[in-house]
């Protein structure tokens, strides 16, 4: 299907000096040796949508005997290297390897977890260290190697998953909260013995309980340079490489000289001479660039520093650019190679000055660097991520684009199912697949936002469910099915779940269905004094199910990027404590569900954005939310007796929305079932 | 009015002599010395129910001509003593006197707060030390003295109040939140100036904000042993002596030995040698004891150190105590003199102990005295909070009976209200005083359990009004009338507010007030998991208010004791965070307002107790809110076409319940009224 296999099936690679020849005659950039190390980085990287778009790393302007052999050169290295990086094939010998590893350095015992150096959500391949060691894939864990023994550590979330993929004989499975990993390694390491991390991979506040209970123990936690992993992984993978594009003012509204001079105007308020930034989501908001390094976020994995002269140095590979991002940049903004950061922050402490970190994506590796250098470390909230929150009219622009678009896929496909799932041959793959299709459609449309969750029956009751061959199943007359999706646009990030009942759903389905809804209902028309915060409003969500005995244990909603992140903070709606206010622009979701383990699984999410409200008599300065998500909630599973006057008159103006919004863009079929899905709620009850 | 008046009346004071004969012939447990002492403490402590019960302090079985003699000891050196203490005579000399001992000290400031040593919210005259200096009557407040100059800093509730009895001349006003008591002193004194503080009116969470500042600013804080206001306060009172009672088993539902024993199983789990416990509440909480130190909470002022092995050492003024006291205690409380508590703390120290140190209500002179001792201070939560406010089944037994006396007397006093409304001859102080000894008419009766809040119309309005002969005003027809009151009763404490209508309430007053009912009632109704915060519920009560555009700037509730202080936590509902989770048998108050400055203020207060729901198929285990206050809602004031069948439901079930359980306690009249004023709703609106 992609283009890159088309290109590797077309020549072989005719070799080294033939590739220089065609790299000199198109003035390119890069010579063999470079141009071998991209082409590993490319495949470290995710394919994309364009999966040649790397080639323009190379060259301007490129032969078509230059892009062949690059695709050649591609195609062979690729067939040298084992799938995944490795990364499905886990054998004991790994747990072997760590452990001379750790003899040789002294350790005790050494601490895993599952995340690189910048805490992203997802990583590349490279930095898929807690895989390779256990071969657990979830999103969050920690193994805790000790010389005779060793313990995975996991959330609720992944108590089975665990089992399924992590060896019982060399792992005891633990769970992150109810069993304290500080503690375990009290209880399972002598007084005095010395516990390695690789610093890079740990923040201060990450590490702070931890530490505690270490220490209560006489345990040592000692920071690590370099990882042990990298050590013994012979066949890791290098840091990906994946273009970067610009991201253009009319999408992000906002120049990127405007915003460094703003930030930089707070960094002198606040008394401080730079900021170190290592979130890439935030560099990428900051210089108004987009990347592909890693899965479902479009973001360059970089560091950079802000400083209060509104200057910035970025350190970022230098392959990944192309001669348009420097244009773009400006000479306010100084390209450094990653290898020069730490001497970056060395030379911050020469001058000891005052430096913002952010003490929970800033790693300890940057902590200790700093502080060692010379420099003083203000622990603060890295200072893009309110910016970046708070929406300009632009993104929002964007958003209510790129939500309009995705609400007519997602009627394409919805109808689609409308039609087919009468037959009863729908499956989970078929139907994240179909979907899928259904986005690529729509313009600027590259990537999904995260892995799609499409849940039959009892698989959607699993609330961080990902389909596979294995698990993969039909949807049954009766079932419930719960599709969580999003995509990655140019012009912004969506994210939605639906839960529609095939054939006649039953009143018990019907009560809970209902109840979400109410909670939705409440978060959507909320209204609410400035200084809110999405911790106040949770429990809106919830309500209807209290009253029920009833619950779901997951946060009514996250913060959402511009074309960025689907998870971004600062500010989140949920049961924690969170101390950040809601403030105009700012995107969340609102998803209250519900879970019957074994049964199925209730989950209604749209995105909203905080806007002000005027109000006639008001006293306060009031916000509310604009519903941006555009798609038919199931009435087949509304139960009208349960709703007051208010929330019929909700749900049928959101419908008669809907309807309004998307029908211009679909055909005769997809309007056709788009007017029955839309239909006011008392008269499908009729 | 008093009885000691009347004693005083009676005889004058014979001599130290005559008074040593009587005493002999008791055989007293005090010598003419301490006879005079214990005067002068009885002086400094509130008068109370029973004015004469400090005379068995003096000896177990006392002649009339002992009695005699000891009140008119008390009329004599009563005479000699300034009224008020003379709290009420400020003169500028006062900062003078305090300049020349800073002056003496080497200090460039001195910072004076509104506390005692034991962070209570109602002090001993001995305590007012703030008053004293400035003049100020608030409950919260600093000044912060400097040699040139000096500043009141108060927070929003008093910022009126602060000019009308703070001198100009003498003090700048600040606001205590927006105002930085830190950055103010740091732009006022030189880098490398000392600033003094009584070490025992501050504790290190209080004082962290502040010290932060100030040193960025590079000004230092000098702890100080002893108070520099004490030496110029020629005639500050003594410590506050009063009668500690035996709180018995019937109501605290659990003996003494239980409790200390639970709670030193605890420490031991925890590691911990000790806990030095410095709120005089907890500590009547663990010994089952009452005492009369202070206004309107039940305790006696003292120190205590619970140790692993079970025993307390009890650092109390030795007079408060008869001999039922030991008896109760037995030996496994040690008792000493508070003098004796700085030798214990070095005891502590001189072991090495681990001891355990409340960092909100410990001072820092604990927190200091210990850790140079050598002890390691661990900070935590005082080890009684949790305990003492989970009620058990005698305590909440206890509230209902108590909430059973005070809605016949709230009854009692609505319906004479109602009588006499008409006439517009009723005003604050007449009110307050009415219900006053309609309370004092019900058993048990010991306090009222805070100052009465008695506000018509635009003193409504003021949150924290306190009426006075200076601000005392009528009621007039077509105002509101808001009285929130609470009693202490020996097996209860109760804090309740209503807000009528005075004649007929105009459509705004009656859908503010209707607002505000909603949320008393979504918070009355509320049923929410296990481990949910009263942090999580505050939103209910106030959401129709925010559909309006309309708030109220306090919290929705705060706990309350059983027979202590009707300010208690470690809960509440709030916006504020916290994280300490409702669990059962916990009393908290339900009392969302709505103010309009100038015009009027409404609240609706019940008491209402955490208790476990049994819910038919709910998958979580539940709780609720059982509604302890017993009086009705004024009806005039309630617009039905704003509320939902439930919310009337609840309304009219409350006043059904009301009816019959106040019904068998009132007289005719008022019966009459409470089958008036507890109609059904719908019937009313007819």
């Amino acid at each position: 299907m992609s283009s890159s296999q088309t290109h590797a099936s077309r020549s072989s690679y005719l070799g080294d000096s033939a590739l220089e020849g065609l790299l000199r005659k198109a003035h390119a950039r890069l010579d063999v040796a470079d141009a071998r190390r991209l082409v590993a980085g490319v495949l470290a990287a995710p394919e994309g949508e364009e999966p040649d778009a790397w080639h323009r790393l190379v060259a301007s302007i490129r032969t078509p005997a230059l892009t062949a052999q690059l695709e050649a050169l591609k195609a062979e290295i690729a067939s040298g290297q084992r799938p995944a990086h490795g990364l499905n094939d886990w054998s004991a010998d790994r747990l072997v390897g760590l452990r001379s590893e750790m003899a040789r350095l002294g350790l005790a015992g050494f601490l895993c977890p599952r995340g690189d150096e910048h805490q992203g959500e997802y990583v590349a391949p490279r930095a898929e260290r807690l895989r390779w060691l256990t071969g657990f894939t979830g999103s969050a864990g920690l193994a805790v190697v000790l010389m005779g023994k060793a313990a995975m550590f996991v959330d609720g979330r992944y108590t089975l998953q665990v089992r399924s993929q992590v060896d019982g004989k060399s792992f005891e499975y633990r769970h992150l909260v109810d069993d304290p990993v500080g503690e375990w390694l009290a209880s399972n390491v002598p007084r005095g013995a010395q516990i390695g991390y690789d610093a890079r991979l740990h923040t201060p506040d990450g590490l702070a309980k931890l530490r505690v209970a270490a220490e209560r123990g006489g345990i040592e936690l000692v920071a690590l340079e370099a990882d042990p992993i990298d050590a013994v992984w012979t066949d890791q993978p290098p840091a990906p490489i994946a273009p970067i594009i610009v991201h253009p003012d009319r999408f992000s509204g906002r120049s990127g000289a405007a915003k460094r001079d703003e930030l930089a105007e707070q960094l002198k308020r606040d008394g401080v001479a730079a900021a170190v930034i290592s979130d890439p989501a935030s560099i990428a908001w900051l210089l108004n660039l987009r990347g592909a390094d890693v899965p479902h976020t479009p973001l360059p994995l970089s560091f950079a520093m802000l400083n209060a002269d509104g200057g910035v140095d970025w350190f970022v590979e230098p392959m990944k650019l192309d001669d348009d991002v420097p244009a773009h940049l400006g000479n306010q903004v100084r390209l450094a190679s990653p290898d020069a950061f730490g001497a970056a922050l060395d030379g911050l402490g020469a001058q000891q000055a005052s430096v913002l970190l952010d003490g929970a994506t800033g790693s300890v590796w940057i902590h200790d660097r700093l502080t060692k250098a010379g420099a003083r470390v203000v622990r603060g909230q890295d200072p893009c991520a309110l910016p970046k929150a708070r929406k300009n009219a632009a993104e929002l622009a964007g958003s209510r684009a790129a939500h309009l678009r995705d609400g007519a896929a997602l009627a394409r496909f919805f109808a689609w199912v409308a039609t087919e799932a009468p037959r009863g041959e729908l499956d989970e793959l078929t139907l994240s697949d179909r979907l899928l299709a259904a986005r690529r459609q729509g313009e600027y449309f590259r990537d999904t936002s995260f892995d799609t969750i499409s849940g039959a029956g009892a698989n959607g009751a699993i609330v961080h469910y990902r389909s596979s061959p294995a698990t993969n199943r039909k949807v049954l007359a009766g079932e419930l099915y719960l599709v969580d999706s999003g995509a990655q646009y140019l012009d912004g990030t969506t994210d939605v779940t639906r839960t529609i009942a095939m054939g006649r759903p039953n009143a018990e389905q019907r009560d809970r269905f209902t109840r979400v809804l109410k909670g939705h209902i409440a978060i959507a028309t909320a209204r609410f004094p400035k200084g809110t915060t999405g911790s106040q409003l949770d429990p809106f969500a919830r309500r209807a199910l209290w009253d029920a005995g009833l619950d779901f244990d997951h946060g009514t909603g996250h913060g959402v990027g511009s074309y960025l992140s689907v998870h971004e903070g600062p500010h989140r709606i949920s049961k924690l404590p969170n101390a950040v206010a809601l403030e105009p622009g700012m995107i969340v979701s609102n998803e209250p569900g519900y879970y019957k383990t074994g049964a199925y699984g209730i989950r209604i999410e749209n995105l909203v954005a905080v806007r002000e409200l005027e109000l006639q008599g008001a006293e306060r300065a009031m916000l509310a939310f604009e519903t941006l998500t555009l798609c038919p909630i199931d009435l087949a599973l509304v139960e009208p007796a349960l709703l007051v006057p208010d929330e019929i008159a909700w749900l049928d103006a959101y419908h008669a929305r809907v309807a309004k919004m998307l029908r211009p863009l679909v055909d005769a079929t997809t309007s056709a079932w788009l007017d029955q899905a839309t239909r006011p709620l008392l008269a499908a009850a009729r």
